[in-house]
């Protein structure tokens, strides 16, 4: 990775994306490969007057030597030290920092996709209850690797495709401007714009309609839209994905209807998904059918009573970076900003009034799935029946 | 690394080292080009029947990241979760491995030594507590690496200096016999005679006699030496040393007097000490002089009461296979096995009756440093004045 591009990547994610405070504790998670990308953010943090950046390493590798050879019914079996570090953190209003993009897609494509399904690290449900809790001002930001952009890029040569996906990673989060966080600054106004529109609308569901696609998203009466910063329960404001494009909130986890065809493939429990098609009932995933990945899928939503049912829904314009560079990223993180998604599991508490906390959908698992394009229309239906144009080929209609 | 050496090694600390038992945890130290090692090692582990594997990371280029950047005051600081990890495996009566041998060496030397012996990462003063708890059935294992190598065979290409390397582990672990563990067996059974030897005499102290050396270390009345297994709480009998051709006690940290010079050089807070000599008076360091990282040593000394006092006195004969080979290796673990040796710092409380423990030196540090050659008489003080010879040109004279 050529140097000065990492560091002009980790400064913009301590500084715009996590916003470390001086004082703070910093953690950052870190795969094989992006070693280099751990140190530079640790040294932007640093400068920036950070006590401690603890870099969380995974290993994939070690997690699939795990589902070879460890008795299946450990698989699912967590150290009780991760989740307490996980406490921890929102303890001490720690800064959190993940970087995304896959280092080897392929890993686990041999193995028995049940098994894969059981052992969920590094995901862990603790992070889910910093987000809510809103201790920590955290990141997800891309980071290429030469696994990654082979994935993204396959007709291009190895060294071609990295240099492709740096330039895609640039671009998306703004670093090919003189003045990134002006441009932030700019784009997240306009985000702001359709948010405070939405939510003047109150909109009792969200009708989505395209090829393969005719599905009713019910809202609950205090769903409230958010997109951009979110701020710490200390009011530090954080920008808690890099790039973000998206305007989300959460939906009525017993009101979902209708059939829907995922416009990209995505990655359910280390698989890719391919095709999917899926038909819901009162909110649950009554059929399920996908090109590949299925039972990977399947496994996922058996996580528990809330995986096979909505937590998010997000709405994505045409106007944004990543949608018009066309290119499947296979790394939620932006293919989740180039289109209209929903995510099947938990919700994010802050999208409802506190009353209605009992009402959002909960689960372990939080996975997103894109079904907008310039072909699918949302259309916003009111409480009286109204129905009112939301987003026609990619562009705000309210 | 030739992946069947590696997987011989892993197989050999698994089994014969920390003796992994069926259901436990296994916590594995790692650093930047030992994940190989570390794979395999879980590859073994998991195939004897481990709950998880649990890969620690620690990277020497962020702490040096930290020691640049972050604030000097700060530099003391350590995560409370690590802290709790470690107290966590002593709980759940995990196995513990650490892979040794620098990836780093010349990586602190233009760094200030005083800021570098602040941040004692990755240290962990809990480590000490499950030490003497004997709660874990730990094993501590050489793992060849470049950089050790070209440290250890200065004189040789980098190719033949790897393998150089490769052969002396092999040949001090006993890989090189066509059954590693009875080869062990036969030699922990040697050194469990001298040991019951030294132990029938009782010595109120030892008289270590050679060129720059004229030091007199008490013993206390309970001080028993030890040599070879160690077993846990539960009944695992397991080699913390992996290889280990000691016998070894705690000394009264009362009653070390004289002058020693180190027979080897040594790492002291990440930095080689070399030349050194020291003279002790009531127990205390009150001279020290080295030709390099006398100031470093002198930070470690200081890192708390106990740390200018004695935890370990060993004694290690001329049949082991570490002496034999002449080579300097720059890790304690081998060199400490090449030589008698004394340690600053902590002591191991399985060494006194427990009426004595509180007689026994602590500290947060543990520092081996060689004294023993060839040229180096040990004579045995009885009580009643009576000088017995120990050892002389390397043999056993009891």
């Amino acid at each position: 990775m050529p140097a000065d591009r990492v560091e002009r990547l980790a400064e913009l994610i301590v500084r715009v994306g996590a916003n470390v405070q001086p004082g703070q504790v910093v953690s950052v998670d870190c795969e094989p490969g992006r070693e280099e990308a751990a140190r530079a953010i640790a040294t932007a943090a640093y400068r920036h007057g950070a006590r401690f950046v603890d870099v969380d390493h995974f290993d994939p590798w070690l997690k699939r030597i795990r589902i070879e050879h460890a008795a299946a019914e450990t698989l699912d079996w967590v150290p009780p030290w991760y989740g307490d570090r996980a406490l921890q953190l929102g303890e001490t209003r720690a800064a959190v920092i993940a970087l995304n993009g896959t280092v080897a897609p392929t890993l686990y494509d041999d193995l028995d996709p049940a098994l894969v399904a059981r052992d969920r690290l590094p995901s862990l449900k603790e992070y889910a209850k910093l987000v809510n809790a809103r201790t920590v001002n955290w990141c997800v930001a891309p980071c290429p690797t030469p696994a990654w952009a082979e994935l993204a890029y396959p007709e291009l040569e190895p060294a071609e495709a990295l240099e492709a996906l740096w330039q895609a990673v640039e671009h998306v989060c703004r670093l090919d401007e003189d003045d990134p966080a002006a441009a932030w600054a700019e784009r997240l106004s306009q985000l702001g714009d359709a948010t405070a529109k939405l939510n003047a609308r109150r909109f009792d569901a969200l009708h989505f309609e395209g090829p393969g696609t005719d599905l009713t998203v019910g809202l609950l009466p205090s769903s409230r839209w958010e997109s951009g910063t979110t701020e710490t329960v200390d009011g530090i404001v954080h920008l808690a994905n890099l790039p973000t494009e998206e305007t989300y909130t959460a939906p009525d986890p017993e009101r979902v209807d209708g059939v829907v065809r995922a416009s990209m493939p995505f990655f359910a429990a280390d698989v890719v998904v391919r095709g999917l098609e899926l038909r819901f009932e009162g909110g649950r995933v009554t059929e399920l059918h996908a090109e590949t990945g299925a039972e990977a899928l399947r496994g996922e939503l058996a996580t528990d009573d809330g995986a096979c049912r909505l937590g998010e829904v997000a709405l994505v314009d045409g106007a944004g970076r990543v949608g018009s560079l066309g290119t499947v990223f296979y790394e939620t993180l932006l293919d989740e900003n180039a289109a209209s998604h929903l995510a099947f599991g938990n919700a994010y508490e802050e999208s409802v009034a506190p009353e209605e906390l009992p009402r959002l959908n909960t689960s372990d698992i939080h996975t997103d799935f894109m079904i907008g394009s310039d072909e699918v229309a949302v259309t916003g239906l009111t409480a009286a029946g109204e129905r009112v144009p939301v987003l026609r080929r990619g562009d705000w209609q309210l």
